[in-house]
């Protein structure tokens, strides 16, 4: 831990975040909780400042909603002081503080000869970047996060919310410099705020440094994150998930589904866009598009649906398959396309889709096993609605994001996604020469994980 | 599937990798050990076909050893023909048969509310490239391998085996193409071959259709790959490992702990390339380095560590403090260094080292701990030599490579590196909205990994 808390450049804030987060490889669960309990009881002491800080970005705000700049949408997310927002931000601390610790968890436990014990033992990753828009919140949520699994981090907010992001940073700062001499494990650079976008391109050069980057925010953010970096990035660009309406579909269970998936939160990127119809179940289409209709869906529909619709009180007009059955609407309109079978419906999914959420509403047992076996998604769902993919509905207790990638984390991610595991062996002088064709042979038992010299949770 | 087998580019390769890879989705483990038994067959039936491809290459090669552009070492490696080695290449794809399906686990299982229950259940990553040099046998391995663990993969080998690899890719393909028709969750496409270095640029850029890329090979091919993709890189480029002398270290374990770690294959990645002395510790070095001088090893010591030498019979010099604590010998030379304190040692390692695997010798039982807390590496091991880290070693039956990454799979990786998961929801017409506030509240209960209406693995 360097003594100098400003640094000169992104590149010795990244370094000093390396060095933080070697330091809080040994800090302890009591030594998390307490941190977290400071930062609460800060957060809660300096709530007047904060909001003044906030409302400084607000009135900027206002001025650019009214010129047309931004979003009163956005305003709305960068406003802390409405209803009980600032509550939920600081019960949001003691709720993190409340999950169970991700480190020290024992995942393999192998006796590999007498007196030679391995064990993998969960740890946090190292460091993180994680860039967002707007919600200033965000700061205090990733910064416990982070702490509680043992990492030190590294904020980019939205310029929207600069003096917002500013103000709770620095009070988090404050919190880990409060500590008493025992905390020394999580240094005041632990949690660190860079501002500018010139810093961003400089720390997504520093792989030496930084160990997961996590985007959130919109599909362009992700992308140019995904397209500027060698580090590893958890998120997804796109979230353009599907429907399948199989021949068997129970109309009962398909209409909530449907209008669930679409419309109760239409800019989720667990909402669907594309639903796919069996042939055979074009009689039930009737009743699911009058049901679209009444909460203000618009359907693109190919000919086949287009004319089963009948008499159905819903917006509808044709499909232009070029663009519909690829666009994330993240609106109030589905497209819909009739196929010929369960293969063409998974073939449709896995060359159109996102593979973040892909939904099957079937009565047949094997079709649903086939989709949700060859459907190559984070989640598979049959006979429920798109949007349980979320980490709380899932009962992770928080969500860092949603992740597409084929490795380390897949779907809704928790603070399982910021652990990695490192294997500890204890010997007692043991040399590999002595082992193998001929010489003394591997037990290779498993062995209880809480059977280590050490405790690896304390 | 496609009809075509002789893809015009590698862009096409690839993308019949990506339905391939689809295909194996489904294919169950029955299929997958039927696959292997047949390339079993096969590769035991063509065996003399095999040694003549690699009589050619073996010709070839041989005039490169004599003129100096290949190491005879590299020529042994290319001989199948010599000793046992083609039935311990047979004997390989049985053993991997054996070993357990790493896919259809459930790593998590929870009742979101009654009769909605989500699993998380452990699937194929997708398509695999692996990029090796030399040893032809690599094909057979990675490619059972990759079927084993459901991924189509791309493989590409070095030049100098290019008949060997050719000719047993040649035989892998017709054993898949000659599986009976219910194989066709298996197609020949699962595994292809590539050859020149063209393609390889073309393919790291893919990453809409491969996953994963394994390099095999010297630190300047891993450090080429990691530079030239955005595909996740599984692997390492240094192999940098450290022991520490405590100052309680017993000499007893000190000495085949460091002589085994430094000799007993010097040029693997596990092998120890520094040794740091706590200056207590000094007075044992003198043993030591005489054990180690019996074992032709040359020691590049720093000035306290040279006076406390004594009368040992070893080859030494003056470290160069510039250069030697950070190269990786792969010889018989070992850098060493004084220390003042555990943190130094500590520091020394996290600063210099390649995060693959390094020791502590001590009896001290707090001291091992902190050590092993805060050295950031993928193995961390107490009074046992570093050579230990292996996949066979550690008991996993395969070895895909060693990864130092942060993200995924860390130390030695078997079959588990190569799966991810995803999520399986079971409704029955469950929407999202009727959840919340007021409404009804998630039960997030655990619930038994079998209890799911199908079985994942079959």
């Amino acid at each position: 831990m360097t003594a100098r808390t400003v640094p000169a450049d992104a590149n010795e804030l990244a370094q000093q975040s390396r060095l933080a987060s070697l330091d809080l490889q040994s800090a302890t669960l009591a030594q998390k909780s307490a941190a977290l309990h400071r930062i609460h009881a800060l957060l809660a002491e300096r709530k007047d400042q904060i909001l003044e800080a906030n409302k400084k970005d607000l009135e900027i705000a206002q001025k650019d909603v009214e010129s047309g700049k931004i979003s009163s949408a956005l305003y709305k997310r960068l406003d802390l002081s409405t209803g009980d927002k600032y509550s939920v931000l600081l019960q949001g601390v003691l709720d993190v503080d409340k999950l169970d610790d991700p480190t020290g968890q024992v995942s393999l436990a192998t006796r590999l000869d007498t007196g030679l014990d391995l064990y993998r033992v969960s740890c946090p990753v190292g460091v993180l970047l994680i860039i967002f828009e707007a919600r200033p919140e965000v700061v205090v949520q990733i910064s416990c996060l982070a702490l509680k699994s043992g990492n030190a981090v590294i904020l980019k907010g939205g310029k929207e919310a600069s003096h917002s992001n500013q103000a709770l940073f620095q009070v988090i700062k404050e919190a880990l410099a409060s500590l008493p001499a025992g905390g020394s494990q999580i240094p005041p650079t632990a949690v660190q705020l860079v501002s500018s976008r010139d810093e961003i391109a400089t720390l997504l050069a520093l792989d030496k440094y930084i160990d997961l980057v996590i985007p959130r925010g919109s599909k362009q953010l992700v992308q140019y994150v995904q397209g500027a970096t060698r580090i590893p990035v958890l998120g997804h660009a796109d979230g353009l998930c599907s429907l399948y309406l199989d021949a068997s579909a129970d109309v009962s269970k398909a209409i909530p589904i449907v209008v669930d998936s679409k419309c109760s939160y239409p800019a989720a990127c667990n909402a669907a866009e594309t639903l796919l119809i069996h042939k055979d179940a074009l009689p039930i289409f009737r009743d699911i598009a009058a049901a679209l209709g009444k909460n203000g869906v618009q359907l693109h529909c190919d000919p086949r649906s287009l004319a089963a619709l009948g008499d159905a009180d819903v917006a509808c007009s044709e499909a232009n398959p070029e663009a519909d059955y690829d666009n994330e609407f993240l609106d109030l309109v589905l497209a819909v396309k009739t196929v010929d079978s369960l293969e063409d419906a998974i073939s449709h999914i896995n060359a159109h889709g996102s593979h973040h959420t892909d939904v099957i509403v079937t009565e047949d047992k094997e079709h649903a096993d086939l989709f949700m076996r060859k459907v190559d998604a984070a989640g598979v769902y049959w006979n429920a609605s798109s949007r349980f993919a979320d980490g709380f509905r899932y009962g992770f207790g928080a969500e860092i994001g949603v992740s597409t990638n084929k490795t380390h984390a897949r779907g809704p991610v928790g603070l399982e996604g910021l652990v990695i595991y490192k294997y500890r062996l204890y010997g007692s002088g043991h040399a590999s020469a002595d082992y193998g064709d001929g010489k003394k042979p591997y037990l290779h038992h498993p062995i209880a994980p809480d059977s280590a010299p050490h405790r690896f949770i304390n």
